[in-house]
């Protein structure tokens, strides 16, 4: 069944179009957005080696002369090198103002890509087509983009909004299901803070763990919950003023759990899976939150066969520490979501670091 | 005298401020701008051993913490490279969102600057200091950022509007006069294509090629004019949909004298004084223009010491070739701008190759 959720924003509006099999309709998707003939397709070889060609054939039949760019796979990559290998090709094949970039992979390719389409002769079009649950429900909408500095993640980037995304959800079944699982921390972490019949959805589903043994109409329903959930926040606070904090839920802590663990040995899903089951905790012990709902998420935590426990050896004081160097510090005070009720939550600094501690030594 | 421009842009405003001795209140022009503590000054040696220690001192009496970043001085310093050392020094430095780069140099370190205050944590704030004529009465004002790809000029950027011009008139004092007269090419650019009344008090001047001999109530009047010019068009067209085309008079011929001969012999300035000798003679050729104001027009070119002829040697054909390729060309067509009468132009694209041939012959 194919969806399409509207991103209505103050310069722009973009669609967000599911559609199973969509990939082999790209082209023709992009027919009515008035673009130039000339393409850039963005990947890596893992998904390339998938989907490349399908994406290319389609681009084709429409109409569009398509060149590609193939960087290598992995967060590590997310560079200004890189950046640099997509600059190159666009200069070489001379993309004008009017051409596109097309971003075919996960949030690693569709943040690079979108960066690069921003600062192109300050600004060409831009299309997403992302590959990972994580990117569908997440990375692809909202028009964040950007690449790692050394010495810190997303450092570098701006604000530049798709013309178009576009969610094949056949292609999450060569999805490797330790990033599924990462991916449906963040849906449930919409139903959390935006969509109570979401996590109604998700509560009454036997298994969420493996995309092959869930229902279609259930993986339909994430993606347009998720999307909207995303699409609905991002439209109210497109420049990060005020609201879209909340979708920071399970993100102060889990930001500091990759940290202290390099960003390799825990991904980013599962960090805030973490994160979230510590918010829970911390929000119960300042009385805004019932036991009750924070187990029945935690539930849905477990059956999506995402971790609730700290990493083993991880150092409570350290983690407590990093805290503070995050990005959503403001003047020493560190922020955190922290849910009232399945579908609301409230954004506070009002957390005393004892009982931060106390949460997670508990845990 | 001290004179102040607003500049009116749908999502932000800024002011120009020109003010003879304004650099030794830097600090207190900031002052009001509610940023935060931590400022990042962007210089080349050049400029910082004359004005660096003011601008510090400055800043840091009105209780900004202040670092520096000095990179090496010249347009082939206007890469990514350099921009990646912007970067390092900010992120040791933990440069926040409401941190400050601020701009002390020339266009090549106001563009740089720009950028990676528009692509530091996707946007802080930005204060330009420019030091050139051609940076106080051009580049500094409008937004547009960016680097160079080693295949051709600006070719990565973002718009990023600064929340303060500085202008100090008295840093041109050191300013060497080939680098003057340059800057002035531009302001009588803006008398031809826009202020009637600066055109006439540039031809009422005895002198235009050299500062010190020149009245200091003309120099005021000329950046008072030009940030004016600039500022009412970029207010009518931040994104350069329309209007800001005619900002590029004498450009379209001058970009392919300036790639022709390498960037390195003919100045920026120099080449959009030849560019508009050619662009007069084009608009007298097409019946646009009267033979007596181009004249008048190149009297004033001449008096302020900027080549009217085509650089000895330079093939023709491969100039005309070079337009092709530049990036106002759309769908194969190139525009022009040309004087209709003292004050106003039209974009055209109807113009014939035969008569730019027989125009640049002439020259
Ligand atoms: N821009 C935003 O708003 C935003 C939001 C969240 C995350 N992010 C960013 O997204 C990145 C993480 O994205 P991610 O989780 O998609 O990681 P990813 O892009 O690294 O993809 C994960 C892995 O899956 C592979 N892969 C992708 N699609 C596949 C498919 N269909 N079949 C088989 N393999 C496939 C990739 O090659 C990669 O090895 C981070 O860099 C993060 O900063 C951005
Ligand atoms: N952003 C825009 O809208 C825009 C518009 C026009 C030009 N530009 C860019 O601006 C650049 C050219 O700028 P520019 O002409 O200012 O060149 P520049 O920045 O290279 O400065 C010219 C020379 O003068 C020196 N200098 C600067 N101020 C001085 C002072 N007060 N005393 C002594 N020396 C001084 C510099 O160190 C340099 O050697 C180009 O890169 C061009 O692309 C941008």
């Amino acid at each position: 069944m194919a969806s399409t959720i509207k991103v209505n924003l103050p310069q722009q509006s973009y669609d967000i179009a599911i559609a199973p099999g969509g990939l082999d309709r790209l082209g023709e998707s992009m027919a009515g957005l008035k673009l130039g003939k000339k393409v850039l397709l963005v990947s890596n070889p893992t998904v390339f080696q998938h989907y490349g060609q399908r994406a290319i054939a389609s681009l084709q039949t429409a109409g569009f002369e398509v060149v590609s760019c193939i960087l290598p796979d992995g967060e590590n990559y997310k560079t200004l090198e890189s950046l640099q290998k997509i600059y190159d090709v666009a200069v070489e094949n001379r993309l004008e103002r009017s051409s596109t970039m097309v971003a075919l992979g996960g949030g690693v390719i569709g943040d690079m890509t979108g960066f690069a389409a921003a600062t192109w002769l300050r600004g060409i079009n831009f299309v997403q087509v992302p590959t990972t649950l994580l990117a569908m429900v997440d990375a692809a909408i909202g028009g964040k983009t950007g690449v790692n500095h050394p010495q810190g993640k997303n450092l570098i980037g701006a604000f530049h909004q798709p013309g178009l995304v576009l969610i094949d959800p056949e292609v999450l079944q060569t999805l490797p299901v330790r990033e599924f699982r990462a991916g449906m921390a963040e849906v449930i972490k919409y139903g959390v803070i935006w969509d109570a019949q979401l996590f109604a959805e998700l509560e009454a589903s036997q298994h969420l763990d493996a995309m092959g043994d869930m229902k279609s109409e259930l993986i339909d329903s994430i993606l347009v919950r998720s999307c909207q959930a995303k699409a609905d926040v991002v439209s109210k606070d497109e420049k990060e003023a005020g609201l879209r904090a909340i979708l920071n839920y399970g993100h102060t802590i889990g930001h500091a759990v990759e940290s202290l663990t390099g960003y390799t040995q825990v991904l980013h899903g599962e960090a805030v899976a973490i994160g979230m089951v510590a918010a829970g905790h911390i929000a119960v012990e300042l009385g805004m939150w019932t036991q009750q709902e924070t187990e029945r998420q935690n539930a849905l935590i477990e059956k999506a066969g995402l971790p609730t426990k700290l990493p083993v050896g991880l150092d409570i004081e350290a983690t407590i520490e990093a805290l503070q160097i995050d990005k959503k510090v403001k003047a020493g005070k560190v922020r955190f979501v922290l849910p009232t009720q399945i579908g609301v939550v409230k954004v506070t600094d009002q957390v005393p670091s004892d009982t931060i501690r106390q949460v997670l030594r508990g845990m």
